[in-house]
């Protein structure tokens, strides 16, 4: 920018939540197909592959010992026990992208988010380059009969997804962005200009 | 966005500066033409309008006693002595926009920018609402053949203007955001990502 010093951009972590019945790995897909330069996180896993699930595609296989080998090391920004298998997102695949200035997304449910963002308290390079993003329904009876919708469940099924979703809601304050999911096409607009706007964030900006 | 709390969304306070000879005005001047429903912020002044002028629309035209009941009334976020005439942005200026969730656009100097930036220390509401964003040049060469190009002036005034843009270059990373003006159109472009990502900011949004 000066004679001798010029900027350089650091890349963006794109972390994406939501309530359940949001509609969010919709939204997710619908960016995947419409961002080909952007790069989906993949995470680590204890769980068998399933057919056709490809190692560094899908997940990282890696085997329980080896997993908590890394959460000793610390070099998780979130994981999570699920019914007896190890979930999680190592730093390395998030910095190198990042650090090449290349975006990265993570479709992540609210604990890895809350997880991921209590982890840029103490690493600043992460702090400057996440963008926490939150999918909201437009309304109760819209992520109601979205609910009901997906399934022919008994009327306490249904409540009880209700009163989770609504208390995961209550989680919108802690994003940076709230994008409403009225209609898919909007949804997908509102996180381009996310999307775009980040490369303009100062946080990204260093002078080298 | 629940049974009894709905979102509702406050405007954005656009505040947006860059170094002399970075083409601040052709910048602002497109986004006023291509956001026809963008407020642009009208300032208070002491100084006499200027032949074709209108009150309310170029600046209100205030005397001087009125102008100094106002600083000491705390009615400004930001104001400058400039030669004598007195050069303000009034609270209820932003205010009345941004409270009906209306955008609405500051072309300010970094003082003045640095000025609202402090006000919205102790104002809540400011400081949720406010998006600062600075304009900077592609690399140096291309600030100086701007300030080159624009008048005939002898090296010793450009030299000074030179080293004028370089210290205000610096205040970048008091900004949140940064555009590059490469071309007009890119510019424009990243300002229109901008604004559109600021709808979606948590901080717009309140229920009520």
């Amino acid at each position: 920018m000066t004679e001798n010093r010029q900027l350089s951009r650091y890349g963006t972590v794109l972390i994406v939540s939501g309530p359940s019945g949001v509609g969010k790995s919709t939204v997710c897909a619908a960016v995947r197909e419409q961002f080909p330069k952007l790069h989906f996180s993949v995470s680590c896993t204890t769980r068998d592959p399933r057919p056709g699930e490809i190692d560094g595609e899908h997940y990282y296989f890696i085997n329980k010992t080896v997993f908590e080998q890394k959460i000793a090391a610390g070099e998780f920004i979130e994981h999570a026990d699920v019914f007896g298998n190890y979930y999680g997102t190592l730093h390395s695949e998030v910095l190198k992208y990042i650090s090449q200035g290349e975006d990265v997304f993570l479709d992540i449910d609210i604990q890895g988010a809350m997880q991921i963002k209590e982890h840029t308290g103490s690493d600043e390079l992460l702090k400057r380059c996440c963008e926490f993003i939150f999918i909201i329904p437009p309304d109760r009876n819209e992520l109601e009969s979205r609910l009901r919708g997906r399934n022919t469940e008994d009327e306490a099924v249904i409540q009880r997804r209700l009163a989770k979703s609504e208390h995961e809601l209550s989680f919108w304050r802690e994003y940076d962005y709230i994008i409403v999911n009225d209609t898919l096409e909007a949804a997908v607009e509102r996180m381009k200009h996310i999307i775009y706007a980040a490369h303009c964030r100062t946080g990204r900006y260093r002078e080298i």
